[in-house]
């Protein structure tokens, strides 16, 4: 009895006809350009700019979606889109998040949905063993590491100036992370009304590593002027070059100072789970609150950002708020999980990441983030072999940046030739007045060959445009 | 070549089996209990404490879902949902959210992903034409309200206090909304440091509707006080009640003093739809903003809540903040949705509504929604004529408000008792002081029948516990 719902039959047939859509889509990704050959508008004007009054048949929608929406789409799920960071929809992913629609569960409280919260807290400390932060960390899922790191700091302001919550943000708590620090951090903080003035962008070394003797320095004159530092953001694998800030050093002064140390992870925290990189989160055990995202590095399709912290009572100090329609009796096994943040609706995300970390595996994880970081350094080599093109920066994870030799504005061009040939797409960036090209390598069908393939792709345009 | 993925025969099999289980659950919801029969910790007991070394095999994953995840989920997909709003994860929403997932990509740029943003564009417009909100509305989606109206409420914030981006929110601003405000509202406030002290709970008329003269006492007070009246949130459709605020009043009062002025029609802004409910929205077409959520009444899987803002700019003044690697060419139909909010990350939402607008068109929706409404009624008639019973506030909508004449345990125990049951799931909340229960009417599946066998369950269960 579906009197108004798309008929059970229906479902069905489409369903099935979906399901081989997108296991062709999976299998033959490389015949799409990756990038698609549009300019600004041309979907809207192709659309109708209203409604139907009558309903459609599914053929229709799904053949305006091949037509219409697919060349336009930018394919982040193609093995070779090496822009931003690099990511996957697997297809243990793709399968949990269909259960997910399906089952449209809110996991607001315990008893709106006890899986939903149980399996987060699951597949949250799961996460956590491997990449090797002690019990003491509480676990839940975000959408994004934005949302995350704007939790974090408001569990800072929380735990500095806990007259906030009734009173309002004070003018004079000061946030520090380093130049390299992804945007969302100064985006939280003038978000939370901490003001981007009392945002302190500290300086780095060589490798772009945050310097703790200038974030000493910082701290020390803020507090000669009067003001309070309150939290210490530190970024392992920054989006522009994915250096490592040394954790272990600004926890020792977080402590010492009486910060909250939130340690941003989001892309580099994945690469915790090998044994040879645990060292990159060296002092995150003592950290306040971390952030990685399964949804980058992961193979779990977007959004799931996973987010730790040390003193969950103060988040929900800063946050909880219970009316009495979600009033429910206590008990401390039955975690509110609304209570912890701003979001109050919140999917089932836990799932698609069960699927993914079962399915998958520790071994098989590592073995590909292996891969991953063998092919970013093997390019790295043949990029300070090439005499027309340099390294730009250390490559400690699975992110090239580089650039070729001459102007910014023939790099430019480069990038632009190279994306319209839809072989690969690629973005650029600005790193320390230049623009250079990032190359990341992340999605779970890349190849060997698609990243040389690419990189000949590119070195033969630079090539030919001398 | 998907050498370390799902491979693809094993996809295309996985996937049509869960097809296939998602057609029976669908034609079969109403096998499930809704309300899981499970105790805190049994979900967590009965896993791993560890994620497995070696993947398993996708069958074993599926047979786990079945064994130990559907029986603690509650069905908030199943016709006899009836707490808090009643939600569907429609037929073609699902197969929206497959492809969503599938294409896995991010539209935080024009640029990342053309169609996200531009598709996104579309049902915007699309939405605001069938709820009756004039063009001059820029709309963007969010995951929930809770998101939506802390934008809303940070957008006032840099309306009243340009300075809060630079400097940090000032203490003085106040935020106004009903006592039947969703919490949503403080929440947001208290996020972006505007303080709980600050947000002021107007009261209410006998129909729970904010007082427009109280509303107007409460800002010349604040005047008077030397602080700085900022904004004003008023509800077409409370979360407690579904009672209408009176906008148009709220709007005159907004435009005069200078307020911004966010309607939060979550709920009940799907009720514009019909002709006969636009008088819910008079006066929305001057507020400031407005937000409504396709996935609570418009049978789109969560999450999807829509952003309506008249003032783009200012959102942009509020939020916009571009790194190198995200730096693109301007292009005015190019449009950046990042740089109106918090989110960087941007699923790609838009899909699954423009599945669902076209699939049912407008008179489906209509009829549906009409249907919802009359059952609600009709129920209400039906709880008033029994000499148990009482209806304990008005029903504009799909919501039924009621109690069992006797003590707020009786009532309490009459709920306990009949989510026991597994037929159907309502949950309580409190109303002037005294216990209630909340029917909520929403779910794409659920029939006359549906609403009405609950009532006989549930008044059958009080006959017999006099």
């Amino acid at each position: 009895m579906r009197e108004f719902d798309l008929p059970p039959d229906e479902f069905r047939r489409y369903g099935h006809q979906l399901i081989d859509w997108v296991a062709d889509y999976l299998a033959e990704t490389r015949k799409f350009p990756v990038e698609p050959d549009t300019k600004p508008g041309t979907l809207i004007d192709a659309l109708p700019k209203a409604a139907p009054e009558k309903g459609e048949p599914m053929e229709c929608i799904l053949a305006d979606f091949e037509k219409f929406v697919v060349p336009a789409v930018n394919h982040w799920n193609h093995p070779r889109f090496h822009a931003y960071f690099s990511v996957s929809a697997s297809g243990p992913g793709i399968l949990g998040e269909l259960l997910t629609a399906t089952l449209n569960t809110n996991g607001m409280l315990w008893k709106s949905s006890p899986a939903n919260t149980e399996l987060e807290m699951t597949v949250m400390s799961w996460l956590r063993q491997w990449i090797g932060l002690p019990e003491s960390f509480f676990g839940m899922i975000h959408d994004t590491a934005s949302t995350a790191t704007l939790h974090a700091i408001a569990a800072a302001r929380a735990q500095t100036a806990p007259e906030t919550r009734a009173q309002g943000a004070p003018r004079d708590l000061v946030v520090y992370t380093s130049i390299h620090a992804h945007s969302s951090v100064e985006k939280g903080a003038l978000s939370l009304g901490v003001g981007q003035e009392n945002v302190r962008k500290i300086g780095v070394d060589s490798e772009y590593r945050m310097r703790p003797d200038l974030l000493e320095a910082a701290i020390a004159a803020d507090r000669r002027a009067g003001l309070r530092p309150c939290c210490v953001v530190s970024t392992t694998g920054t989006t522009s070059v994915t250096s490592v800030d040394p954790v272990a050093a600004v926890q020792k002064i977080a402590s010492r100072e009486g910060l909250w140390h939130h340690v941003d992870a989001a892309y580099g925290g994945t690469a915790a789970i090998l044994d040879e990189y645990k060292w990159m989160l060296d002092g995150a055990d003592e950290a306040d609150s971390l952030v990685m995202n399964p949804h980058k590095w992961l193979f779990t399709p977007i959004d799931l950002s996973a987010f730790y912290c040390r003193k969950p009572e103060i988040l929900k100090q800063a946050f909880s708020l219970v009316p009495p329609y979600l009033q429910t009796a206590d008990d401390p096994r039955a975690v509110n999980l609304m209570d912890y943040g701003i979001p109050l609706g919140r999917r089932f995300r836990a799932l698609k990441l069960w699927f993914v970390m079962r399915w998958f595996g520790r071994e098989k994880v590592q073995q590909i983030l292996r891969e991953h970081i063998r092919w970013a350094k093997e390019l790295g080599e043949t990029i300070r072999r090439h005499p027309q093109f340099e390294v730009a920066a250390p490559i400690p994870l699975s992110l090239v940046v580089f650039r070729m030799k001459g102007s910014d504005q023939e790099n430019r061009e480069l990038v632009e030739r190279f994306n319209a040939t839809g072989y690969g797409f690629l973005a650029g960036s600005v790193l320390d007045g230049r623009y250079v090209l990032r190359l990341a390598i992340g999605n779970i069908a890349t190849t060997r060959e698609d990243v040389f393939g690419a990189w000949e792709r590119l070195s033969s345009i630079a090539a030919h445009s001398i």
